[in-house]
């Protein structure tokens, strides 16, 4: 057993070393840390004699480093990660990152190195186009949130599995700051001084805060699928032709919506931000038809398969009452409306930002990003309990940004 | 570190003998065993010499005998019915038997003996009223739902909770025989042939099927609170002026209308036994009037204490957004409603009957009996997603008791 500590450079090139039939023999590792620093040590190690292979080890840190202040963290988290990754990978092999090893007393996992890849947040604000996306996210949901459910587990088993993704630390993270401090004063928020009147606002809302309590209360109860639980486009790597999944880190059993809502959420901020990005009128027309369809698409993408693996896989004994699974994916859709618009909200207000909107350079452009991004994320989470399509979410998305169309505040 | 295996009656006396200060020590020990043999031995033990002290002795055993068959059950529910009394005796500690030791190898629990309270389904079936036990049994519910919630615990603190009281095999029963197997054929069912055409509308009952799998999901998925799990009239020990709420092996992290269903279904159904007890028809209107009345003081009372800690003793910090408290009363009282109905149907047809119904001895008073608590439980069941008030839910069970008025089948 190895005694935690944080490894160092040379320590994860012995490492990578020694997973067996890997590098070859005679390759010449080298090694970077590329981790953000926050909460985890990034090695990537690559072999510079030619073989082409490389691999990725990830360490968690004791500790969350945001603002400047140290939050402790639990190690166990690695192993919650770690299982996470190895559950998805077995559900959708082609959307994860495989696991090659892993050490849980170092909270260390060895995996597939993706650096072919590009993070697809920042894809989306080099204006890059996932036309395969909404199929490759769809299928990732639907089959990981089906599988992982009472509906194809027996609940037993699926109890089991509760138990062991029971996350405290992370949920903590998510539940101050989406699902409260965006709502009152607190020095987790983060937002420029001109915002306050929407700050204020979200203080004293009080249907909205109603819409908020609830969509805690599902978070914080309803455990109904193991999730990713930070599904934004920071945590996928992507190509126009591939997808894969990342950093399941915030894996517990939660409401299914919560996923769902979180990538639509990301996928609207890129949209609300488009201005600060796509100078030509038309071009930038057209990619905020691109990611509003999108959405859509994901939403489709996932219903179409979630029915069918309902239909053919279901072991619940009373999964086939007629008019359950409508009730069930209608119950869904209204999460996703009401998550991704807490989502959305916490990244304008909130302590974490998103680069799609924080790094827009002109100020006038990035607030009226902000303002739009608001009122997306507060209709949403108000309308949240009568949405009854996927294309309600386009369409309030759309009614909330129409003030904003040719702005200048 | 004791090895399991069932205690003898020598074995019973020696262990209660060695609790600290219990017993005199010249004490003459007296032990009978009085379980049912079902699912554990319950010794009680008495001082013979005169002290007036006497104990009870519970242990688990590892298997259910039900219709003859053995089932396997973890002895690890000994330890959560044991630590579910200690929370629910530090919480409510009038209303719940003190444990003065255990034995988790030995799958024991040393507890208060209530031997002067009769269990409540032999005091109803008597005709005994309990004027103060709406109010005993209000605070039970409201007190042990409140403070087990994410209302009231800090959100880390309940996940370790919810950890802790994982129960999969006792949760499985319920699952099997309340949510599953009156609506098919199955050997775990148990109905006399003359209820065939019931028990087909039960299998056939589309509506019905939708209504019992949202109540299902609900039991699989949401974690609101450390349910009691089976509270029943014959898991309660009453006198008309004291309520002891006991053997707690079903508790696990679930919806709370669970518990508040389970006990008004039972009294329910000593409402549609009536009949078969009460003779004198001006008594019986009485009697009848009397139940109805607790059912709808059960509510009250529990609501009137619930809406009370929560505006006192609420730490969750979305807990006082506008509106909130009285939608999460009105979901507790619509799956309050939905799952008294499905507790009601199962005692009629599934495994497990009720002696308020099934020692009727008249068959025809039997058979109404019978006929009138499904219909009561169907409609709870079908309508339980449109209940506003307590009162709704008696006037669907005198609306459904309607029909069987001085019916002779």
């Amino acid at each position: 057993m190895s005694t935690y500590h944080p490894l160092t450079i040379d320590e994860a090139v012995s490492l990578a070393r020694s997973i067996p039939g890997h590098f070859p023999a005679d390759a010449k590792l080298a090694c970077k840390e590329i981790g953000d620093g926050n909460l985890n040590l990034v090695f990537h190690i690559t072999d510079q004699s030619g073989s082409d292979k490389s691999i990725i080890i990830k360490q968690a840190l004791p500790y969350a480093k945001v603002v400047g202040e140290s939050w402790p963290l639990s190690l166990d988290r690695a192993r919650i990660e770690r299982e996470a990754l190895q559950l998805q990978y077995s559900l959708c092999p082609g959307l994860v990152p495989e696991v090659y090893a892993f050490d849980d007393h170092l909270a260390i996992t060895v995996m597939e190195d993706l650096s072919d890849h590009v993070i697809m947040r920042k894809g989306l604000i080099e204006g890059v186009s996932y036309p395969l996306f909404a199929g490759h996210i769809g299928e990732f949901l639907a089959r990981t949130l089906f599988y992982t459910s009472d509906l194809a587990m027996g609940p037993q088993d699926k109890k089991e599995q509760v138990k062991k993704f029971i996350n405290p630390d992370l949920c903590k993270i998510t539940e101050d700051l989406i699902f409260e401090d965006p709502y009152k004063l607190s020095d987790n928020n983060n937002y420029p001084a001109y915002l306050e009147d929407e700050a204020r606002d979200l203080r004293e809302n009080a249907a909205l805060h109603l819409e908020v309590a609830l969509l805690r209360e599902a978070f914080l109860t309803r455990t109904e699928a193991l999730l990713h639980g930070d599904l934004h486009t920071g945590s996928i790597f992507a190509t126009p032709e591939s997808t894969k999944v990342i950093d399941p880190e915030f894996a517990y059993y939660g409401p299914m919506g919560f996923d769902i809502g979180a990538i639509i959420a990301n996928l609207l901020l890129n949209y609300a931000a488009q201005p600060g990005w796509t100078k030509d009128e038309a071009a930038r027309r057209d990619t905020e038809q691109r990611l509003l369809q999108t959405v859509s698409d994901i939403w489709q993408e996932f219903e179409a398969r979630f029915r069918k693996l309902w239909n053919e896989e279901a072991r619940d004994p009373m999964s086939g009452a007629p008019g359950y699974q409508d009730v069930y994916i209608a119950k869904v859709l209204r999460d996703t409306a009401g998550f991704a618009g807490c989502k959305i909200i916490r990244r304008i207000v909130g302590l974490s930002h998103v680069a799609d909107i924080d790094t827009i350079e002109d100020e006038q452009i990035r607030e009226t990003a902000q303002r739009k991004a608001l009122a997306i994320g507060k209709l949403l989470v108000l309308n949240h309990r009568s949405i009854q399509t996927g294309n309600d979410i386009v369409r309030l998305a759309k009614q909330a940004s129409q003030p904003f169309e040719g702005a200048v505040l």
